[in-house]
C-alpha cells in the first residue's frame, strides 16, 4: 500500500500542512509508535487489535464452517459485528457462488422481504454480538429462527455464532451444540474485521482468508517511528494535523465499486473511535466516479473543511468500451472502462489541487485479499495513530450507551431515567 | 408530512436558533416565497423543477414502457440521471417482481459482473443522459449494447431513451426508432426525480406514479410565506440557520431502510446546489438505527458543528419478535421489530438533545406513493428556501466542469489545458 499526501501539502492547499510542521509532527509520531508498540506487546485493550493479523486462527474459522455448503450466508450483527464481513465479501466475492446479506437493521419491512426471499434450507446464519444481549442483533436472530421454523428449516443445524464468553448467545450454542467462535479479548467491534467477527462469511464464500491475514500482518511488519516509512502513520498523521487546520470533513472516497461498503467501515472506525471530547474528524462516505456527480461541487467550492481522501487499487480487470462513430463519443471507443475511471480519478485529484483543496491517495496494489487485508489494517493503525495525536481514548465509545439506555427503558426492559427524557421532548412541529 | 424543529432551538441546543432570531428569519423566508412563487410562475431555470408534479405526464411515461414486460430494468445514467429513479424504486418496489438495477459508475470489475448476472433477454435499459455525451452513460450504454448483441439480445427492442432535444442520444432514438423521453426543460438533473428522469423504472416496475405526482402537488399546495405554516420552509430554514451557527454538517438520518438512498439524493441535492462561494452545508449520510453504532458517538461527542435530521414514517409493517424466556432478552419477546426501532429513533433524538446535539424531526405518513412523493418535493423546496437565504445560484454546477475536461484531455478527447495540470501533481509517496 502507498500513501502519497503531497496534494495535502502547504504549499499545494489550504488547509494544507507545511514540511517543517510535518517534521514536527513526526517527531510526534515516533512517540506515538512507542506506546503503540508497547500496546501491542502488552496486548492492552484495544492494541491487541493490530495483533489479530498474527493471532487469528484462519484454520480454526475454516473448520468452524466446514460441513456448510450454502447458497447464501446471513449475517445477524450490527456496527462493529457486521461491518467487517461486509466490507470483505463485497471487496472479494468476485465469482463465488455463495452470497452474502447482512440484517444490520431492525426495519421491519426490510427484514420480512429478505427473509422471504432467501432460500432458508440453503441458509447459513452467523449471529454475532460479544455480549450476546445487543438488543437489535438479538431481535433479529430470534425473527430469523422462527421464520426458519416456519418454513420446516432446523436451523440448529445452520447457525454459527460468535459472541463472549458468556450471555445468551454462549448459552445458546453449548445448549444446541452449535458450532461457536470466540470474539477476540481486547479488541473493540470496529477492530474486529480481521477476526472471527468478520471472516466467517468470508470463509464460507471461499476467500482467502490466509492473504487476508498476511496483508495485515505485512502491514504490522511495516510499522516504523516515523511517518515517512510508513503510509499507515502516513495517512493518520496528515489526516489528523488537517483536521488541526480546518479540515474537519474527511471524505473517503474509493475509485471502485467493491470497496464502496469499506467507505462506512471507515466511517464507523474513524467516528466512533476519535469523535470524542469535542473532537474529531467527521468521516464522509463517498464514491468515485459517481459522486463527481453529487458532492464534487461542494468539496471544491465549498467551505475548505473537507480532506478528500481517493483510493483505487493499480491493477483493474478489462472492460473494453466498443468502438463506435457517433462523433461526441469516438474519444471513448476503444478504450477501456478501467482507464475512464483512472482519468476520472486523476482529474478529481487534479481538479482539487487547481483550487488548493487537500487530498491524499491511497493506492493498494490489487482487489486481492492481501492488498484489502492491508488496507483495513493500515486504515485500524492510521486511526490508532490519529488517537494518540489528538489525546483520545480511542478504543472506548461511551456517547452510545445513552441511548441503548433511552432504548431499552422504553420497551420496557427496566427503570432507566433516560427513558423519561423521551417523553419530556420539546415540541415546534410545523406541518 | 410534518417537520419538528424543536430539538433546534437555542433552548435545547448549541447550536440552536432562538426563537425571535427564528421570527425573523421567517421575514426572510416570506421574501424568499416571494421570489420562489415568482420563479415557478414564471417557469424560470431550476425553478421549474418545482412544477413538475403539475406538468410530468404519467401517461405519457407509461405509455413509453407500455408493451414491455421485464424482470429487470436497468438504468444506465450518473448523478441525478440515477439518483431519483434509484431512490425512487427503493423506496416503493414492495413486492414488485421486477428488479431495478443501475449502471451509475464505469468500475470495469462490476460492469462485467452486473452483465454477467443479468438475464438480458429479459431485460430494458433506460438510458439517461440530457447531453447524451455525459462519458460514463455513453461507455456503459456502448458495453451494454455489446452485451446484449454477443448475448444474441436486440438491444434496440430494448431500450428506452431519455434526453434532451439533440445529441447523440436523440439521434440514436430516431435512427433505431426507440422509445424517446424528453428531459424537461429548465430542470437540473437533481431536481428531476418527479420527471421522465427518475419515473420510467418505477412505470416498469408498477409503482403508483400517480400518487407520487399528487405527492409532489400536496408539497407545492403546502407553500406558503411563513415558515411556520409550510414544513419544506421550515427545513430549509431552520438547516440554514444552524449552519450559520456552526453546524456545517447535516447528517440526514432515515430510520427506515426504504430511504437509504433517499439519504444519498439528499446529499447530492444539498451538496451540489449549496456548496458554493465557499460556503454550504455538508450532507453526511447516515442509517438509523445502524449507524447509531457507528457514528453516534460522533454526533453526540464530537464537535459541534452537526444537525442530525432523524425521518421516519409513522407507520410501518408488522414483524413480531417471537416471545423468548431467555432473561435478558424478555423485554424484546412479543414487540415488533418497528417498536424496537421507533424505540431507538426516540431514543436518539433524546440522547442529542441530552447533549444539546440539535435535531430535526421529518415525519411522513408511510412508505407509499403519495408520502414519498411529498418527501422528495419538499426537500427540493428546502433546498431551495435555503439557496434562497445563502443567496447562491441554487440550480448551477460549475465546480464540475474542471474536472470533466481535465478527464476527457487524458482519454485523447481534445486538447484541455486542465489535462496538463494532472501530469504536473506534486507527490509525496510513503510506502
Amino acid at each position: 500500500m502507498q500513501v502519497d499526501i503531497g496534494n495535502a501539502l502547504a504549499s499545494e492547499a489550504d488547509p494544507g500542512i507545511g514540511r517543517s510542521d510535518l517534521d514536527d509532527l513526526d517527531e510526534r509520531v515516533a512517540d506515538a509508535h512507542d506506546r503503540i508498540a508497547r500496546g501491542m506487546a502488552d496486548d492492552d485493550f484495544g492494541y491487541a487489535s493490530l495483533n489479530l493479523p498474527e493471532r487469528t486462527d484462519a484454520a480454526e474459522i475454516e473448520r468452524a464452517v466446514d460441513g456448510f455448503d450454502p447458497e447464501a450466508v446471513l449475517t445477524v450483527g450490527i456496527g462493529g459485528s457486521a461491518l467487517g464481513a461486509i466490507t470483505i465479501t463485497e471487496a472479494l466475492a468476485g465469482d463465488s457462488p455463495v452470497d452474502h446479506y447482512a440484517l444490520d437493521n431492525v426495519d421491519p419491512a426490510h427484514v420480512t422481504r429478505l427473509l422471504d426471499d432467501l432460500p432458508l434450507a440453503e441458509t447459513v446464519v452467523h449471529v454475532v454480538s460479544r455480549s450476546g444481549t445487543t438488543a437489535e442483533t438479538l431481535a433479529n436472530f430470534l425473527v430469523v429462527r422462527e421464520a426458519m421454523d416456519a418454513a420446516g428449516v432446523d436451523w440448529s443445524e445452520r447457525t454459527v455464532v460468535t459472541t463472549g464468553e458468556a450471555g445468551p448467545l454462549r448459552e445458546l450454542a453449548e445448549t444446541e451444540g452449535l458450532p461457536a467462535l470466540d470474539v477476540p479479548e481486547g479488541v473493540p467491534g470496529r477492530f474486529s474485521a480481521l477476526s472471527t467477527v468478520g471472516l466467517v462469511p468470508a470463509a464460507m464464500m471461499g476467500v482467502d482468508l490466509e492473504g487476508l491475514l498476511a496483508g495485515g500482518r505485512a502491514g504490522a511488519d511495516a510499522l516504523a517511528d516515523s511517518l515517512y516509512d510508513c503510509p499507515a502513520y502516513a495517512y493518520g498523521a496528515v489526516a489528523y494535523a488537517l483536521d488541526e487546520r480546518g479540515a474537519s470533513v474527511n471524505a473517503m472516497m474509493p475509485y471502485v465499486e467493491g470497496l464502496e461498503s469499506f467507505a462506512e467501515w471507515f466511517a464507523q472506525l474513524w467516528a466512533e473511535s476519535l469523535g470524542k471530547d469535542g473532537g474529531g474528524q467527521t468521516p464522509a462516505r463517498a464514491l468515485g466516479a459517481t459522486d463527481q456527480h453529487s458532492q464534487l461541487q461542494l468539496y471544491r467550492a465549498g467551505p475548505r473543511d473537507k480532506l478528500v481522501t481517493v483510493v483505487r487499487p493499480a491493477e483493474r480487470p478489462d472492460c473494453a468500451i466498443p468502438e463506435t462513430d457517433v462523433a461526441d463519443l469516438e474519444y471513448l471507443g476503444g478504450q477501456d472502462l478501467g482507464t475512464l475511471l483512472d482519468a476520472e480519478f486523476e482529474a478529481t485529484e487534479a481538479s482539487l489541487a487547481a483550487a488548493e483543496r487537500p487530498s491524499v491517495r491511497i493506492e493498494i496494489d490489487a482487489m486481492d485479499a492481501e492488498s484489502v487485508g492491508r488496507l483495513l489494517y493500515d486504515m485500524e493503525v492510521a486511526c490508532v495513530v490519529a488517537g494518540e495525536l489528538y489525546g483520545v481514548e480511542t478504543f472506548d465509545q461511551p456517547a452510545v450507551e445513552w441511548g441503548k439506555n433511552a432504548a431499552r427503558g422504553l420497551l420496557g426492559g427496566g427503570d432507566f431515567e433516560e427513558a423519561e427524557a423521551v417523553a419530556e421532548k420539546t415540541e415546534l412541529v410545523v406541518e
